[in-house]
């Protein structure tokens, strides 16, 4: 019998992407799709590669709209999930896509988003060490931010073995579908082609504190991160590239072997053959993490690289994974590993 | 049981997306894959988005390692694929993505190619009128070139109807997988990014003759197309802007109404609403076909616009629609018309 | 002695061209620069690659403000500048970089713009048979629209030489800054990027009536323009498709001989060498226009293809070209054929 | 009088750009242009943007061609410009575009190119402390790696003033006209766009050590550089993300002082104001350079971004600038803080 679905805020680009993917899922049925200011809308004039929908119209997203489905997906702005969750019940599994309820310290919270703080749920980021156990059953997830997934799955593995320093440096580049389908002048495609730009320099980015507490929380001690968000002429796609200096006697070796234990039984893990070198286009599309590490001797840092399409498995496919789970479903179900490339 | 496809021509554009769409067909099992200047590497290294076979590795392409298939799949440069299909036999279902088999005219394919002609399979683009039914049960399918698809697709039902005069002018644009895999200075990124050029102008292009034969055949009278096919910075997609003058007596219903008689049953074609127009980013890896269709009054002409994804419905997409049917497997099997956008 | 210019809508697209190609030219003192909404902000919030000025203040367009300028340029949505020019009186050269003043009939005005017609001013497309002499000490100049450069250059020569019958049919890639600066949701780089759409469809383009008005001149009979112009995922360039049925006699060598007549003298058009055709990369930034043409025997048409930078040569590198010419300046003075690329 | 100038590798894009530079400025006369595999081929064909040279033919490189100049400039493979530049006599000007001449330590030059060390030429980084001098009058220039001007120039300030501790993590996203326009599978169109990947990491990429050499030079001991280049779906421009962790006592407003100081007089680097960030597309074929720094205060990190045009300021451009100043010109002639965007 089908898992019936449904999507409050089908209309952006989170809400398209799991549609795509829920379309694809054997055991799941889209049901109701809601959105704001689009209500009333047909969803072909909204998501024009999404044909099998093409003619469903949008709702308002209410309780009454939301009620009487097996799972429903929040892609709303932050600070809605929590009301809406509540009229729901706990009997229905809540999939958050937004910010919500991923952070647990409340003051984080407040600093980053200048609200209260409504609560923490069980983290979908199953790959990172404790986290499987909790999706388990739960009837509420928080699904990561794509930076965090593309950013703590790249190092954790060295934090895990004690390899590296708790001082971890990113730059990470986006895809402009990170930014969102709202029209601002900075994200046209005349300014973003052909050139690459960074923002949220220098600890302001909200993806920040997320990272630090996943990385702190499998290093066992606190852990700084300075994070440098850059936004890439493409649509879709992160690239991570992640340091830590290394601790007194780690060897590429080590590194390695690290690595290799870390994801030798993940299904969405992908560490590439030594040499080789991820690239966002192999993951197009895909739930797969396309991951390489090294150890550069003469600067004393390892540096872990990682790739992720930010919509599938950075949000919806993230999302689907941690539903396949909560729902006892297996993991990998409706989801690939198979990019669409070139 | 599944059916077994061996695929010739794995390393390149054609090869791969053949390989991420039998990968997720249910009745498909993938057998051999074979190379040229490749044989002997991994796959991983070649297609690093084809993560489930990453370890295979290409072998070369001899009738022993083809042999033992219900499917052999061909991505062959143009002049090698009978000696191959002749040395697989009469019972295995041979698909030929390249251009050897699509002409009739023996004249044409000499003109064009500038050697011998080695005969005609029934083409694979089941759309066309009176094409199902010789794939039906055929072990020979020769799948027609990405510009043909999206042109004949635009403009046949004008031709069916009789509304069109007999000479097309069609200007399309096209991603750069279509020039294919092979290092040329006028394809690297630096070249294409950022810029349009035309190419084969004047009636050049080896995909001019197909196109005459498909929209002559539909009209029950000579055609002519002027072709001028243009290379814009993007790596998937076509948009082929088909234009012909209207006889007299058409109208905008009239036009209307042929277009949706032409595509009222088929699976992957969608003729969009009213005003609405087809965008390349919309069929982005699915096996859609978006039309549009305009009676411009005051120049007189029919304007059809049609988006293909060039490497699926364009090639290998079209490959396994028509090998669907010539199985007799229901012919949407493993095939979406849900795109990957943004 | 400098000659003063003052730019009026000086944040958008158009204006910053303009402003990029005053900084570069030796007779041109950069006067008032004005904007409506942006008026009271730093020009390097807005325009941050021209670093000369980016501690300028945008003021707002009032008479005031743009009078005491040898040369005002209009870069205003339509309709707002024959009331601004109004006020300049008739002694300051009035550069219209807008559509108010192109057309010369008022039913066409009437009909595209759905607004009273506010007159005609020479027509600052010098190559242009007749029009250099209108433009020789003009005090008002209304510069053409991109797409109408692009087609109009690529097609007249064929049309002055009696060589195409009147129905032309356009197919026009352009890259994005031609939409403009406002930010409207079709036109995030999320979407453009890796799409090709079309747009105006079927005549209603605002450029046609231009493009008839030129061709029809040249012609001096009536000339239909089928014309579908395209969005291209590139921020700047046009790449105009202009076909035609050649009239009977017509060969390769009269409309190559054609081409090479019309463009003999022109500093700023190169006609290609045989073989080679234009790209858009190749002209961007420049005020070149890249031009080929063939003659397709088998369908019977003309094939004239030309290049330009829809902001350049299409907007304000087209808008100083007049400028030189009406204020009796070298009429290459400030401008290039150089583009900059790759 | 001109200074008749040669180029010596006029068909790449380190010498495209070159000549798109010197022919526009004032004081310099194109003479001989060289190539090796395309000796005998009209520029036009080679590099259609530059359409005043279009009619010149690529010469052999031989001392006989390039005898005759004031300056000859040296775009060739690495390995090859010593013999070149002894034939040329010690009074003609030799500006070496290539890797050469640019390392002082020979151990580092055998390491990293794995030949005989060539010798040392007087740096072309004028904005690096104490480069200028040893430019003025100087008959031998080493052009910087792009890399390492966009580097060098965003962290040299923190190292002048002692603020940043000597180990400093840098990743940079480059355009794809650095990798030079040799036909590389990876660098079709097809792979990069939609793409970002990195490459030479750990170490690897060959302008590392020309980055240490400059920070350890200006921080007076020696700095390790953990350098991570990016492949960016864009044919140009440098963004270069550069941390290092702070001294005791940094605070924001020492950080901001030092950038303020280091380039108070510097005519082609603008510090940008607070709160705003560099882009690529704002330097596109100028000479600017566009920087900005931040205190990460959590983090304790001081970050600073440049954004640089890689063949022009990070190649080209920083040639003609050393060349302004080893022949007694004012620096910036010929050259442009100007953009061309969007």
């Amino acid at each position: 019998m089908a898992v019936r679905a449904a999507v409050a805020g089908a209309s952006g680009y989170a809400g398209g992407e799991l549609l795509r993917l829920l379309l694809a899922h054997p055991e799941v049925e889209v049901g109701a799709l809601t959105g704001n200011s689009n209500a009333g809308q047909r969803l072909g004039a909204l998501q024009p590669h999404l044909l099998p929908l093409a003619d469903r119209v949008l709702e308002a997203t209410t309780p009454e709209v939301l009620g009487g489905h097996d799972v429903v997906f929040l892609a709303l702005p932050h600070g809605q999930s929590a009301a809406v969750a509540e009229q729901l019940g706990p009997d229905v599994l809540v999939v958050d896509m937004g910010a919500d309820f991923r952070l647990k310290d409340a003051g984080d919270w407040e600093r980053f988003y200048g609200s209260p703080h409504a609560g923490t749920w069980p983290y979908g980021l199953p790959e990172l060490p404790g986290s499987r156990a909790a999706l388990e059953g739960s009837k509420r997830v928080a699904v990561p931010g794509c930076y965090p997934t593309a950013v703590s799955l790249a190092l954790f593995p060295a934090y895990a073995a004690s390899l590296a320093e708790p001082e971890a440096v990113v730059v990470a580049a986006s895809g402009t579908s990170g930014a969102g389908k709202a029209a601002k002048p900075h994200l046209l495609g005349s300014e973003v082609m052909g050139s690459m730009s960074p923002y949220g320099v220098g600890g302001g980015h909200r993806h920040t504190p997320e990272m630090i507490q996943n990385l702190g929380a499998v290093a066992g001690e606190p852990v700084t991160v300075s994070f440098t968000p850059t936004l890439a002429p493409m649509p879709r796609g992160i690239l991570a590239t992640c340091t830590a200096k290394a601790k007194p006697g780690v060897t590429a070796e080590s590194v390695r072997a690290a690595y290799e234990k870390a994801f030798a039984d993940e299904p969405f893990v992908h560490l590439l053959p030594e040499g080789r070198w991820p690239a966002t286009a192999s993951v197009h599309g895909s739930n797969a993490v396309q991951i390489q590490v090294a150890y550069d001797a003469a600067a004393g840092r390892i540096i872990a690289i990682s790739a992720i399409d930010n919509l599938a498995k950075g949000t919806a496919g993230g999302a689907v994974q941690s539903m396949n789970i909560a729902l006892g479903l297996a993991e990998t179900t409706g989801l690939t590993t198979i990019g669409v490339a070139p």
